[in-house]
């Protein structure tokens, strides 16, 4: 493998923008796409706005076109979902014989999509905990964690894990390997099934689901589905997995998931890589999942109803 | 028994108004408590609007306590079940050694509590099946239907059931008795639940319940859910009765249930007396409700949210 490798960031919105930033502040060869914000960029470059410290990247490889940025050695896919239809135009003139595509896009299926266009042995993925706003052109503020988990769309590890793994280290992201990333996924989705989909469909904070008895009841129950779901597919998660993810959300008080901040901004949500994804998943594995199966039609219906608003 | 009986309404919305006036209109001896209306209709009577013809009553006995109203010998409850709190302050005036009660709210659990606090051998019930407005004071618009199932709170049907049935058909009011009235209500709630829980929750019309494959998928989920609680309690019910429910619901297209249009209209929707009191029940029994839970909590949130703002 090359010393320096070539990253090349799709969707240069506020995860693309970050951690791109991250890396290109840390002496990375950073190549982003990007459509809004490109000008701005160009003039003024991109600023972070971080707990761990501000920083300012004054000139920025930044491209309208993939054409014109050309080929990557990793390519960090940080679209949204809802604009995975750009996929197909976007990614071709960026891939060479060994480019690596690695989608921190949130919940299901999205290694499998570009594994269907573009091969599984170029698919990595990663699973992002941060909170994240872009309130500017060129402008992102960090919020909070910042945890993001890499892996393989098939097997364990690889070197090309380790080296994405550690670039993200030395830019001072807590980055980590995991064994099975698409158990990592379903785990994931046992907290933002229920709290992202409470939070739009009632809007419901953490504290609330939490502080009302039947929409924790709810919430537990969505999570068993979610446990099921993922079992019948041979991603193994504890049944006291439930316990620990209601252990650990209480401290996080009037928490708005990113769902419902979306909802709320009128944004957005990615209502099938989360819940549409989930249920088709637990539907084909044969997994009995009512309550995923009322909510997710629920959301489907809230929020095609505000985008049309 | 008395060649006439003296009915008392308690609650004189549209559900009362029209059933007090229809009894009025064919020369029952009928007597209205009211809060709202009292002046108007003092002054001005009662009229129906009706696509069964209009009428109107220009002398009605009205009473704005139920002290001045006294003892009847059958007491229609057409409260709304939000309003039950002021039961234990308005029936005891209307008893006598005889008198029954027969409530025509929604729902469940309203036979019980009129048992728990003036005894269950007064207790009857009914389901009506009707499409009211009041469009103004002492001005009840009808539009449709009218089916109404008398029966006992336990038991067959006695000669005070037959003797209202009997009164509200020369009335003109498609009355009927019923064997097992709680089997009723259970049946009418398997429509109730789903279509007037996702009119609320997803502001879905019938149409729109029936027409998005997943929304039509969680009705009928939960009109299963309705039907093994109702079924664990003794009451049983056939799971082919969801087909029927789901092609007699067809032909009503865009139909807003009562309670979208309570919601759209920010009036109180009756959650605890339809989902809440179902749960409730379908717990006790030992059922599994899950789409029922995640309802119920979201329908709480979303009515609560709306009476707040």
């Amino acid at each position: 493998m090359k010393d320096q490798l070539r990253y090349g960031i799709v969707g240069s919105g506020a995860l693309g923008g970050y951690y791109g930033a991250k890396l290109a502040h840390a002496g990375c060869d950073v190549h982003f796409l990007m459509r809004s914000d490109l000008d701005a960029v160009r003039r003024g470059g991109l600023s972070i706005k971080s707990k761990d410290g501000d920083f300012h990247l004054p000139h920025v490889n930044a491209y309208g076109a993939p054409e014109e940025m050309g080929v990557c050695d990793m390519v960090l896919v940080c679209l949204k979902t809802t604009a995975n239809a750009a996929l197909p135009a976007l990614i071709p003139p960026l891939l060479g014989a060994e480019t690596t595509l690695v989608t921190l896009q949130n919940g299901l299926g999205n290694e499998e999509l570009l594994a269907s266009q573009f091969g599984a042995r170029r698919v990595m993925g990663g699973l992002c905990f941060v909170c994240l706003n872009r309130t500017g052109p060129g402008v992102v503020e960090h919020f909070g964690h910042g945890v993001i988990s890499i892996g393989e769309f098939k097997g364990p590890p690889q070197d090309r894990t380790m080296r994405l793994v550690t670039d993200l280290q030395r830019a001072g992201v807590d980055a980590k390997a995991v064994q099975s990333l698409i158990t990592e996924r379903w785990r994931k989705l046992v907290w933002n099934i229920p709290f992202n989909g409470l939070g739009v469909a009632a809007g419901a904070n953490v504290a609330e689901v939490l502080g009302d008895e039947n929409l924790q009841a709810a919430a537990r129950r969505l999570m068993a589905e979610v446990i099921e779901a993922a079992g019948k597919q041979g991603y193994a998660i504890r049944g006291d997995f439930i316990e620990q993810q209601i252990e650990r959300s209480w401290p996080m008080g009037p928490y708005h998931s990113s769902s419902q901040v979306d909802h709320e901004a009128g944004r957005e949500v990615e209502v099938e890589s989360i819940w549409g994804e989930a249920l088709r998943q637990a539907r084909a594995a044969g997994a009995d999942t009512p309550a995923l199966e009322l909510l997710y039609s629920l959301l489907r219906r809230i929020v095609s109803a505000s985008s049309h608003s």
